[in-house]
């Protein structure tokens, strides 16, 4: 079909795993690849296709890649067994991870010399997203280069913001993103808890700050699961070290100073040395529960 | 008519002010008091009443203070010409200031030793709201002082909520929305200001920011402010050295540690240190523009 093309999706985690499902439903011949040979054999169940990357390269003209981080991305694109240089002339890539804006601007370069499109794509919306096809995608990329990914984008994404003819504009707005995404979490979790001391309980915290102006997206979105006292992981403690992490590297680079972020960090990297960097991000609140000697609902 | 009171303002600030006209266009005949002669000039002048307090006080059902903090609270109640002391039995003081929880549970108890009730209303929602009768009120009080307050509530509130029976819950709340609301708007200008460092323009930050994850209600606020370079101030700077005081304050005393509104506390500290203190709040992004040598929109 005009509109269907050849699509790998390397990197099956919780984001990449929808956006391999919604590819596939999008009528597009979709081939999975994960280091956890699992994934793979799940979404062959689940009817997808997977197979030896090197061999399958030349006939691929989307290559997705959701991994963890830029070392994973360039892994993946120029290492040992890196796919860039076994594409076809055309192809193009859509890198969905968060990374610095400069990384990505040379990885644009690199594939250029290859032939190969570069699409600087980080996502949002969390694995329900991912997997409804409903992304938010942040991109930046030459006009080729949305060309090329453009019918896989419409059935992986809902809203596509067009950022920039040049990689690194969409992962400079990730990053921002990232910054208030992460501060906001912490912060819900600071005030929350700093409520129960005052007594306000949790529930009643949700219900009155969600209609006022203290409030904000991640805190609608988060501060039920500690009222439920629910910490399964749609998207871990150990993201925010990891994206803070960009964000503040990035900063200094930049000779920016970024003190509120850096204050949010530091929450998270407690919260991963308690041993909670798999619990939802929402257990970050566990960190001010215990130094303030409060008991969250759900806990004992 | 019935469900009109003789009602006094205190406070004529920008919230203050609105109150007072939003009691009058409710029909209640409403007297306005200001250390500032001028603005209970302009209260005449826009239909309402004024007088001297003292004399007043006997005929007044409705006492709304509406001024910057706790101490002002203590001396309009109970300083040398303290109007509780006047007031009638039954009459209700509607106390908005942001103050610490335990300092409103003793401003009721001192209350009730005249036979006066105490309702512990803090407000949220800026000068437009209140002059438009549509503020949320984060309220605490006994039964009978809701039954005092409710005409003039109705009047002034769009949402009234009832928070506990004993004042102090209206106060815990507010301190847990002001810390929010704090954060978030110090978040955004940092957030805001990074993105500049990375090409991402201020305009194209609030059109894309706003529709994902990282957006929070202050960030949609006041974000525009800064792209129309305009600091006309709705709420002003040093709102915040004040309120995140009073939030770190009540956290030290139940040995609550609060690192990023403590974080957040300084760079509204650093923006007052640079004179911006009557600026709109959105101006702690310039606090942040100078440290990183960027030029925001509307400065040269």
């Amino acid at each position: 079909m005009e509109n269907t093309r050849q699509t790998a999706v390397i990197g099956l985690g919780s984001m990449g795993y929808g956006i391999a499902l919604s590819a596939l439903r999008g009528g597009h011949q979709t081939y999975g690849f994960d280091v956890n040979a699992e994934q793979a054999a799940r979404f062959l169940a689940d009817g997808g296709q997977t197979g030896a990357l090197g061999d399958l390269a030349p006939q691929l003209e989307v290559v997705v890649v959701v991994v963890l981080n830029a070392a994973q991305t360039e892994s993946v694109l120029f290492g040992d067994n890196g796919v860039v240089a076994d594409l076809a002339n055309g192809a193009v890539v859509i890198a969905c991870a968060t990374v610095p804006p400069d990384f990505a601007e040379s990885m644009s370069a690199r594939c250029a010399e290859y032939g190969v499109h570069y699409l600087d794509a980080p996502i949002s919306g969390g694995s329900i997203k991912a997997a409804q096809g409903k992304l938010s995608i942040m991109a930046a990329g030459t006009p080729e280069a949305f060309d090329a990914a453009r019918p896989v984008l419409d059935s992986i994404a809902e809203t596509v913001f067009e950022l920039g003819d040049s990689a690194g504009a969409g992962s400079a707005m990730k990053a921002v993103n990232q910054l208030l995404a992460g501060v906001h979490i912490a912060t819900m979790a600071e005030a929350l808890t700093f409520g129960m001391t005052q007594g306000v309980s949790p529930d009643k915290f949700v219900e009155v700050i969600s209609k006022c102006a203290g409030t904000s997206w991640m805190l609608e979105n988060r501060a039920p699961h500690i009222v439920a006292g629910d910490y399964t992981p749609h998207s871990s403690v150990n993201i925010w070290p990891k994206d803070l992490g960009i964000v503040l590297d990035i900063a200094k680079n930049a000779q920016f100073s970024a003190p509120i972020t850096a204050a949010a960090l530091q929450q998270f990297v407690a919260a991963a040395g308690q041993g909670l960097g798999h619990e939802d991000d929402a257990a970050v609140a566990k960190v001010y529960a215990r130094n303030a000697g409060l008991t969250l609902p759900g806990e004992s």
